[in-house]
């Protein structure tokens, strides 16, 4: 939807076709998903039809499309690109289409999202290719956010905070979480997103299972709700933040371990500069919730990139040693679930360059973290 | 969301493990989707941690998840099963997980949608077999509904006519296609959707682009408008229909071919029986179309299957010569865009057998099909 040169600059497809080449890559071929709309702006859906922009080493890139969708692709960001459009038709074979302007490649990246359906028709019109991901190049690029990108996180950021602002408004005893669920995902539209990509209402027991949607449970007075929300904004750019509430009252047991992960929350987040590693992010949070004896309910990594997806690189896990740069972005995102209840405090940051905004990191997400008793 | 065992029976799973033995494949390997979906009821979120469903030809299925969507599995349909749950945890590595339980496969297939992200993993874990689509074995069982399954299609039928009825109140000059979008997209969510999956509001000139979206144009009075709208059900499975408006009165030469149109789709409906092929109904519509001299404007195949997805097979186009069985459940839809408008018409119908039901084609549209004079 977003056609706003400073978020999908036009030159980004020559720098595109300059990694390609600077990865010994053949062609890059890439499927509808955030890769296709990160290089051309163009936000088509995945179908089983192919349309595939291909960025070959040695020659102009063009866009192959269905002929049905030539207009709607002309009308998108990719119509104004110097860009070719090709189209095929119902009974055609784009794939063949596409191996004639190509030629006989070897090393062929593939978008991470693209479908097997796709990926195994490719792998047979190019028999003697080696199939690569596209992150390969295109991880380095989407992983540094430019400063339309930043500011497209910190929109996404405000309107999920408005959301949060009035969740306790939506969360009421006797309601089940999938009524509450319902009325956050209208909210999160109301806000300005043009998607929901995700609402947990996880409350009582099912605060403890972190990847929970919502369900019929009804919520009780006393029971912990943590609630994780996210969505999509006319940008593309994603939002997501976690809250956790509590009904009445608290448990006693429940409000100790909450204390520490908000302090384990703040400690990772203070800890993100150019130049620590992804994994010492997660590390300054695990260890203080190991420290605290609750290390075994902390069974997730600390957090993962954002951008043009929920989920992208970088992701804030021991193990992932790439040092940190100014401009990328992702979650700290902490959780603690020994049962009966659980908790999570999730807020989406930007590593930035001290020397020009004084911090090492800033915040897209700033409703309060305290526990709210609703 | 569904948990209903008459949408997805137990038994399923044996089913599918013995087309995986009939079809010579060592092991099918599901990610979340349709597809898993379909075997498991499992409603499970695609994203880069993997689960998967690992239906191996030599010993019992069982589910690999993240650990920390244990509980999310077990609160599933996929709970219910007799399917063994294994989790890997967040540093863990479930591809070899997966192949010290699978051992050394020649012929593996994955879900049509796999990501090529995990495609590519489980080629180099696997690097002597050969990679095949699932749809090889799950297509012939996905595409033949069950009762319920129609049920669960006439369900999603009834909830989007009704939101075509009152696509007349929404549809206002002056307002933009993105305006009229935005209502359309809370009806479908308000007649019993869970998601919307498409809104289509091509006006003017963008009703001539059969994937066109929304965009900002203006409805402005003598405007043909095509609305194909759709979404997906608590069960699963999906609705998809199109009608065409016009606003204030129609073009001469717009109603001359939209009564083509509606002769064509109504004679393509009429042909539908068992035993007729696919690209015969497709045939049905185009021959009408181009004997009235509108051939060359109707740019697209006549249907697509529906069903967990919105297109599946069988696609109702030339070259597919496969023979209609009753349950098989489809789109007729064709349309003619000669510009500077455009029109089609859609309906799901399903191949029945005309000694039980009385006609070889049920409707799971029923909203009319006259051009409505907003």
């Amino acid at each position: 939807m977003s056609t706003d040169p400073a978020l999908y600059p036009s030159e980004r497809l020559a720098q595109v076709a300059d990694a390609v080449r600077a990865a010994d890559l053949d062609v890059l071929l890439l499927t509808p998903g955030p890769d296709l709309r990160y290089v051309t702006g163009y936000d088509a859906k995945q179908l089983e039809r192919l349309t595939c922009l291909v960025v070959p080493a040695r020659r102009e890139a063009f866009l192959v499309v269905p002929a049905l969708e030539l207009k709607a692709a002309q009308a998108s960001p990719a119509g104004a690109l110097s860009l070719e459009i090709v189209t095929w038709e119902e009974t055609g074979h784009p794939f063949g289409l596409i191996k004639k302007a190509v030629g006989d490649p070897r090393e062929i990246a593939l978008s991470d999202r693209m479908w097997a359906l796709h990926a195994l028709q490719f792998r047979d019109a190019f028999p003697g290719a080696r199939q690569h991901l596209a992150s390969t190049v295109l991880s380095p690029l989407r992983m540094r956010k430019s400063a339309a990108e930043i500011a497209a996180l910190a929109a996404a950021g405000e309107a999920i905070d408005r959301v949060h602002a009035n969740v306790p408004r939506w969360l009421k005893t006797g309601l089940t979480e999938r009524q509450v669920g319902a009325k956050i995902a209208e909210a999160i539209i109301a806000e300005g997103h043009v998607q929901v990509d995700f609402v947990i209402v996880g409350s009582g027991p099912n605060a403890a299972s972190p990847h929970h949607e919502v369900s019929d449970r009804v919520i009780q007075d006393g029971d912990v709700v943590v609630v994780d929300i996210g969505g999509t904004m006319p940008s593309g750019y994603c939002s997501d933040c976690t809250r956790t509430y509590a009904m009445g009252h608290a448990p006693d047991d429940f409000t100790k371990y909450y204390e520490v992960l908000h302090t384990a929350q703040e400690a990772a987040t203070r800890s993100v500069r150019p130049g620590v590693t992804a994994e010492s992010v997660d590390r300054a949070a695990r260890e203080l919730i190991a420290d605290a004896g609750y290390g075994q309910w902390f069974i997730h990594r600390t957090g993962h990139g954002i951008g043009l997806e929920s989920h992208e690189d970088p992701y804030i896990v021991a193990g992932n040693t790439i040092p940190l740069e100014a401009g990328m972005a992702f979650s700290i995102e902490p959780g603690i679930y020994p049962g009966p209840h659980g908790a999570r405090i999730e807020d989406i940051v930007v590593c930035a360059d001290p020397a020009a905004t004084g911090s090492g990191v800033q915040l897209m997400n700033n409703a309060p973290r305290d526990l709210v008793i609703v």
